[in-house]
């Protein structure tokens, strides 16, 4: 608590909402504000209530989206017989962030998870089917995470859309590149191992 | 980059000027918000502002505050004839968490450090020497950071105080609590040696 200081606390208080950020780190990110200039600290705080007024889904495939499609869902340049399936936006930027990727996307907004209270009717699965109906998908790759979750949403994807003759992929499980063997779990060894390939 | 997604990229831009920010810890942060409750994230921004527009310095002693005088200035049960030094009011309020000290409180906002420029012009100094003259202060406990700039600072004020006969000290240095001898650095351990203390 700081005494005598109620704007203060304020904003250490909302600074501690943010994941990570502790009374400590919450304080020395109030005092840098302080030190800003008052026009930046002003575009900092237009910044969070613009992002968040107007940053909505994208009606096709549930990216974030600050017009009515992504800018992934309207690029002409994306090939569009593939989707990768991915939980949230933050997982679809990392893939785009490597570069690799052109085809689209289909965000769930999460994964199934029954002890969560979250079932297929949570998930954005339905768009998904849909997708698949109406566009002419040929391959849909599921990039749930590798846990339990991911895994079985994944084998769930699968199994809806097996009726509809798509091929339905995952992206491949092993060691991850720089790792060390000696560090890298048995559930990591095993998947690597039986995925071994020939040089 | 986030690629076409502006107001989300102006959003992480804010956030990654920050202290110990990166980029991906911005794009959580920001996609914290995103999940937030659009009220909830005007307060945020609200508390920004208001932090920046009203906190300013206390006339008096150089601390943060929101009116004219900071609330430690205007507490009646404050020791008046004590004055702690420190550099900048995030000393203070870690000084103030420690409930230990009762008296009042100087800020000097920087220390003495020519290769930045910084010189005694810069500091809060002339304001120091006022009080000294003008409150009856007996003792001026200086806890800028044991550091060579912050040592040299503690000289710069016990040389200019000494005309008024008034006493100077330095919080003491040594072992920190929980710490242990291993790993405690050579100049510590000579400062706490010179320093001991009978049991």
């Amino acid at each position: 608590m700081i005494y005598g200081l109620p704007l203060l606390q304020a904003l250490v208080d909302h600074f501690r909402k943010l994941p990570g950020v502790g009374e400590k780190t919450a304080r020395r990110l109030a005092f840098t504000v302080l030190d800003m200039d008052a026009g930046e600290v002003k575009q900092f705080a237009e910044a969070l209530v613009q992002a968040k007024q107007r940053i909505g889904k994208c009606t096709r495939c549930g990216n974030l989206a600050e017009t009515e499609l992504c800018p992934i869902c309207t690029d002409e340049r994306r090939i569009g017989t593939i989707l990768c399936v991915v939980e949230r936006p933050a997982d679809l930027l990392v893939l785009e962030g490597s570069g690799q990727y052109r085809g689209r996307y289909h965000v769930l907004h999460g994964v199934l998870s029954p002890l969560d209270g979250v079932g297929p009717g949570e998930l954005n699965l339905d768009a998904l089917e849909r997708r698949v109906q109406e566009e002419g998908i040929q391959e849909v790759s599921v990039a749930t995470n590798p846990s339990i979750e991911g895994d079985t949403t994944s084998l769930y994807i699968a199994n809806i859309l097996r009726k509809y003759g798509v091929k339905v992929t995952r992206p491949a499980r092993g060691l991850p590149i720089g790792s060390a063997l000696e560090y890298v779990d048995r559930g990591t060894i095993t998947k690597a191992l039986e995925g071994r390939e020939q040089i």
